[in-house]
């Protein structure tokens, strides 16, 4: 019954534009550190489960990159989705997969492209989920929160379940969807809500039996993929199948319809870094609150993200709360508190004919 | 007695930085058209002095490009000075060269790098200037002032001393320095005050005549330079005499101590164009009030000045009253009112090691 980690690399990563582009999106840059952050994800859990047991699943757009970045894990555990169809299918293919390769395997399902400040914590608590995984209990990680955050998803969470040296299996209440801001400040002051990071730790032939239960569809395609991997035929019927399962997220269609759900409590210092608005919590600033990378002179300038980071000099003087980023074909500046916005601006560009800038 | 253009091109330009650069300073650059300052300068000229009457003075680092610019003018009508030495020298030493060729030579003086809105009345003016010089009289071209401005210096006009056409000669009762807000509002409201724009039209003996008197040492030696000229010694004795004439301006040495001068008060549109502050004056608006130029992306974004040419895409959102200037190797944000700053950053950045950037 062995850990096996699912890095969930299929986002496509629009807010972190110019950095960011189609073919490298968030998870294959450097954002939040001196490696991309599927790189960093993947050396994040290495303790626990070595290359050999981790498996990738990404978009074909960014197959080939993803398998320059992570050159260690064998060739058959970067599963390509032919198009992102959330994250039910997504799971239950890496399931299939597993399953194949060790029918008593336990999957640590996780986004690619999170920041965790405190490795050695995070893998404790994964440690402790995993171990109430083998006990067939669908455990998730629940974080601690620090501000009232109206950006993430909460878990309620119930009884203790059990001890795991300092920390706590509980019982999950329920998922909750992200909130307005009074509630948001009404969670942080009750206690007992974590927020939701998207890790899920689970028997693989467990999840199955749970989508077969909740998500019959999704199962039939899953099981001819099942199929198709046995008779050798799987190329050809995942590009014709995949694109066509019940696009549906492992929240809304498994986590928040099953019962018996358990949540370990962690506080290991997590982001989900949602946009460059988010960089300051996670990065190094200098004494006028700027987070800087590249070459840059920052006068009478404060609380700035000037990500330099192109050969270019960016000098920025007088300035407050702006974003200011440098690539090798654009430039953006914007204030912080827009940066929710970059999104629409792709819209703008592919209206105006620049689709080689998106 | 024919009339000669002298265009003062010895600046080096900071203030535009990070597009001017000490190899390319303002006057080498499409600051406020398609064509450089320099180019547009001769070009305004030409109607009343060909390219043949015209001479440039600039320094050894931009004899090249000057060349290049300016292929019309005869090779020997590009003077360099080994270092600069203010506008006295400068003024001086295009006196003896035209002398050489003409003893009757009437030069304009005007510098290389200012904004001219209408070409033909400003010609219109030169000529009304060009008259009265030929009469004797050191004449100036004075700017009807648009507003209470602090950054110029002022000409305060005496009675008329002749009518040519619609314009009016009169007499300079004195030149003024940069006045604070207070006086500056007061000269606006007299009605009696001009800008001075540095463009001045007289006999080139009859200056020679005025250093003679105002500034006997610099005069010594330009007569040293006219020997050298006759000799054939000049490249030598100009390399080793330039550099320790006497450093002053043209306004300080001579004309604030000479009698006679005379005004021609002018309205063509007219700007020194001293920083990218300035280029909302001179340049197109959008309907938001931005000035910009290249292949820029403006959202919510008003009053700003986007200098966007070399060639990446540079998206600004939601920013007011900002200067962003993207180039090769550098890119600069900074707000419109901190624009005079630009040139003690070049100092930080010489500071830093990076003279590769200026």
């Amino acid at each position: 019954m062995a850990l096996h980690t699912v890095i969930m690399a299929g986002g496509s990563g629009t807010r972190f534009w110019p950095l960011s582009r189609k073919e490298r999106p968030k998870q294959l840059l450097a954002i939040t550190g001196a490696k991309t952050m599927v790189r960093e994800t993947a050396e994040r859990v290495a303790p626990l489960t070595p290359f050999a047991r981790q498996w990738v699943v990404c978009g074909a757009l960014h197959e080939k990159s993803v398998r320059t970045e992570l050159p260690e894990l064998p060739a058959s555990h970067i599963l390509v989705e032919p198009t992102g169809r959330n994250t039910a299918p997504c799971i239950g293919l890496a399931c299939v997969h597993a399953l194949r390769e060790d029918p008593e395997a336990v999957l640590c399902v996780l986004p690619s492209d999170a920041f965790i400040r405190d490795g050695a914590r995070f893998c404790d608590a994964l440690q402790a989920a995993s171990a109430s995984a083998g006990k067939g209990r669908i455990t998730t990680l629940g974080i601690q929160p620090a501000r009232p955050e109206t950006g993430y998803g909460y878990i309620h969470m119930g009884d203790v379940v059990e001890k795991a040296g300092a920390l706590e299996v509980r019982q999950v209440s329920r998922f909750v969807e992200k909130p307005n801001r009074a509630t948001a400040e009404q969670y942080l002051a009750d206690g007992k809500y974590l927020w939701n990071a998207g890790i899920f730790v689970f028997k693989a032939q467990q999840m199955m039996d749970a989508i077969s239960k909740h998500l019959p569809e999704l199962h039939a395609g899953l099981m001819k993929l099942d199929g198709a991997l046995a008779n050798g035929s799987y190329d050809k019927v995942v590009k014709d199948l995949y694109p066509v399962l019940p696009s549906v997220s492992i929240d809304y269609g498994v986590m928040e319809k099953e019962t018996g759900l358990a949540v370990v409590p962690s506080s290991f210092g997590w982001s989900d870094v949602g946009s460059f608005a988010a960089l300051p919590e996670v990065l190094p600033l200098d004494d006028k609150g700027n987070v800087v990378r590249g070459t840059a002179l920052l006068k009478d300038a404060s609380n700035n993200v000037v990500d330099a980071r192109a050969g270019r000099m960016v000098v920025a003087v007088g300035v407050q709360d702006l974003i200011v980023v440098d690539t090798k074909d654009a430039v953006l500046v914007i204030p912080r508190d827009r940066a929710q916005d970059i999104g629409k601006l792709l819209e703008q560009l592919k209206a105006n004919g620049r689709e080689d800038l998106l």
